[in-house]
């Protein structure tokens, strides 16, 4: 890394400024102007200094405006460029007069484009950041959000602190990890977007990172690297202390050329990746979602005890389904044990609810007692490691709200790990809508960790005992041990 | 079949028998109870007689109760039965002597329980329907819906009338195939649970349901079949006019124990169902919402052309996901014909707007005239044979409500084939929240095919262009063509 010392300001900035804030936001862009990102600082409840930078306005939103990064009376811990690709090398050569090291470079217009010009004027970035020492993200990226200092550039999506970093090269991404990630009960530390990765890489970000205390599950959304080997030989050793979530995308052809276009980035082959993976024990992923599901599921839970899991479902047809489900994830269910069997069967009539694993149960929804009771048996079954409840709240719901409510509360209880004290996951079975809507965040406030569905559900939880499997298997110390 | 004459009487029946209506919901059971069926029936406006069967009560919701199907005056062309598995038989024999030939047997504890006793009974049950000649569906089912008939025994789903007929072993599925089938826009001819299949198995259904000319794609939840040729040639046929769907679950071990205890079913080896799916042409599917998804597809695209793609989207990762995703699901992303690309260049700028396929175009998403523009190019373009735009409603809507109210129009107005007359699908980028609830209601009232999300619309395009190639090498006719 060039100079982390000093990089760390870039993420509890005391003074911020922006570059290229004009009075209306570009309508020609979906990603971040100035104004929007002005904004969305104000918005956040951001307590530094704000200085946007326009050589042609004084004063916007009832914001003192200065002319350049040169005019501004204080030292400057970030600058965040969003001015025409063509006008950035001048404000790089201000920042580095300035003394402003830390610079995130919005704009777009440079080697992604795929034209020669840009590609000049991204070598000519990289060698002014270079030779002045700049810490510069992008160009090509949307920015950051750190909630615990109330920053972010993202217009419109919620602060929520927690442990989760994630490092993209695609700012769209980052923004869609804040959304959906909240939703399944993800916080985040650091969100970083760093587009084209001119100057840092995601080498460099990971140094930092890594040192980050607040930091317990670091996510990488990556389209290409630069140093592929000393990014698995860093993986391979943050992996066992801090799990590292990677979604490597642009492995088809369709997506390296799209990747090649979005942040110029190589893509590389895909027998290498696998490589990668088997390596360095990185959970894999393939979307934002599966990012945030498998971090919701790390961040959460207790260490995995392994596999061999409990699925309870109210419908026949949905079992059928479970067991196809839980099969072709790696989530395996075993028969349940004999003893455990006999008392379930004490209160759970075997009428349509043959005690087979997964579980069909009906009544068990409707009674928080026999819930309780059953849940108390599977926490005592020494074969059990895991327990996933599939909820079909339309279902319950058909028998009154309060019997809804109930519901609720008692697997909040229970996912309190006041009755049942291994790892406990919800999914919802009802389709998506408004009301299934309500039902997530009702699920979701109670501190119950939830999937919408349970293909999602298996598909996190495989990944989250396999992440273990391999920590196991490596020796490394335990997450849990921190 | 047992008589298929007379059994269409069951789905426009003009009077129904309903055994075993109490009055008290059954809270010990999520499916349907005969109080519920009758309320359902009620709620639905359905036109013909109700006949409630109760022995012990006179008058139940201000409908007369009837002691036994025998007692009643008039002919039943329906009798759905409720009862307690035990005193099932009875009441077949009452259906007899009645001449009430079309049953729905919607009571549990049969086979599927896995005991001696129960399946006794369901031997049983089997040998009285076949020596009065009753039409018998189930045990262990949840009965049917016909919205043009304003029949349903489903509770709280809604009643949407179309050309997509189901049967489904599983009454679970059924109903989660009328909830989530409605809200891709899929519509219903009939919908039928058939549960443990002791009388009438899927191929006397699906003999009869070939002769609906309501029904242009018929869709198939399986966990066992009694006799597999059957099926094979039957499938084989009807496939090259109607489409046929098969969603065949059981197929790992797990599943196949869970498919024993549901319905009583064999589930049958992979080997055998892939080879299945190879001679018929049979469209395959994973769940509920994947038979939905392309069931959407088949009714409401014209024919397809086949596979090369177009994705247009608004933001720079979500391209190289769509380009990984497309290349995974087999939709073909080929580049932009030169002269189209010259086209486009005149009005979408290449600053981070590449004109490749994925095409990156935020700023059509905000311009109705230069959407329409693109669209018309592609139109013309005879290496396009569909589009798929993929909508971040959350990126419009910050324009403004209404610049996204006009995009909302002007695409609809693009799928109504005023502008473009290829198969055109859009999809949502944006996380579940009750917004996009509301955004997907609004592209659905307006008519245009959509899917939540680009796996799914990509993964349904996909099986819908295979079918109308695998009935262009069988050389079938068209189902464009009835």
């Amino acid at each position: 890394m060039t100079q982390i010392s000093g990089f760390e300001r870039a993420f509890e900035p005391r003074s911020i400024a922006i570059v290229g804030v004009s009075r209306s936001k570009q309508p020609r862009h979906f990603g971040s102007s100035g104004l929007s990102i002005l904004r969305a600082l104000h918005h956040s409840g951001y307590q530094g200094c704000l200085y946007p930078i326009n050589p042609n306005a004084t004063e916007i939103d009832g914001v003192r405006v200065y002319s350049s990064v040169l005019s501004v009376p204080d030292p400057l811990d970030l600058v965040i460029i969003t001015v025409p690709a063509v006008a950035v090398p001048q404000v790089l050569e201000d920042c580095i007069a300035a003394k402003a090291m830390n610079v995130h470079v919005c704009s777009s217009g440079f080697a992604e484009t795929g034209e020669e010009e840009c590609k000049k004027l991204e070598e000519k970035v990289k060698e002014i950041a270079l030779r002045g020492g700049l810490r510069l993200l992008g160009p090509n990226c949307m920015g950051i959000q750190v909630p615990r200092a109330r920053i972010t550039t993202f217009d419109d999506v919620p602060l929520v602190h927690g442990p989760v970093a994630l490092l993209s090269q695609s700012g769209g991404h980052a923004y869609r990890f804040l959304q959906y990630g909240s939703t399944v009960g993800v916080g985040f530390s650091r969100v970083i977007s760093y587009g084209n990765a001119a100057v840092m890489d995601v080498t460099d970000l990971l140094e930092y990172i890594d040192s980050d205390p607040e930091t317990r599950v670091i996510c990488l959304y990556l389209e290409g690297v630069r140093n592929g080997n000393l990014l698995t030989s860093m993986v391979k050793q943050i992996n066992l202390v801090k799990p590292v979530v990677v979604w490597k995308a642009g492995l088809t052809d369709a997506g390296a050329r799209a990747a090649a276009s979005h942040t110029g980035s190589l893509a590389g082959n895909r027998q290498i990746w696998d490589a990668f993976f088997k390596q360095t024990g990185a959970v894999r992923a393939g979307s934002v979602e599966e990012m945030a599901e498998v971090s919701a599921a790390l961040v959460s839970l207790p260490p995995s005890l392994g596999k061999r899991t409990v699925v309870i479902s109210g419908g026949g047809g949905n079992n059928v389904a479970a067991g196809d489900i839980c099969a072709e994830e790696g989530i395996q269910l075993p028969p349940l044990l004999a003893e455990t069997k006999n008392e379930l069967s004490e209160f759970i009539s075997t009428v349509n609810q043959g005690l087979t694993n997964p579980l069909e149960a009906p009544s068990l929804f409707l009674s928080p007692s026999q819930m309780n009771r059953a849940m108390k048996l599977l926490d005592a079954d020494p074969t059990v490691d895991m327990v996933i409840v599939s909820l079909m709240m339309a279902g319950i719901t058909r028998k009154g709200i309060d019997v809804a409510d109930r519901m609720l509360d008692c697997l909040a209880n229970i996912a309190r790990g006041k009755v049942f004290h291994k790892p406990l996951v919800i999914t919802l079975s009802d389709p998506m809508t408004a009301e299934a809507v309500r039902y997530w965040q009702q699920i979701k406030q109670a501190g119950i960790l939830w999937y919408p569905s349970l293909r999602q559900a298996c598909r996190a939880m495989s990944r989250y005992a396999s992440y273990y499997e391999f920590v196991e298997r490596a020796g490394g110390c335990s997450p849990a041990d921190l």
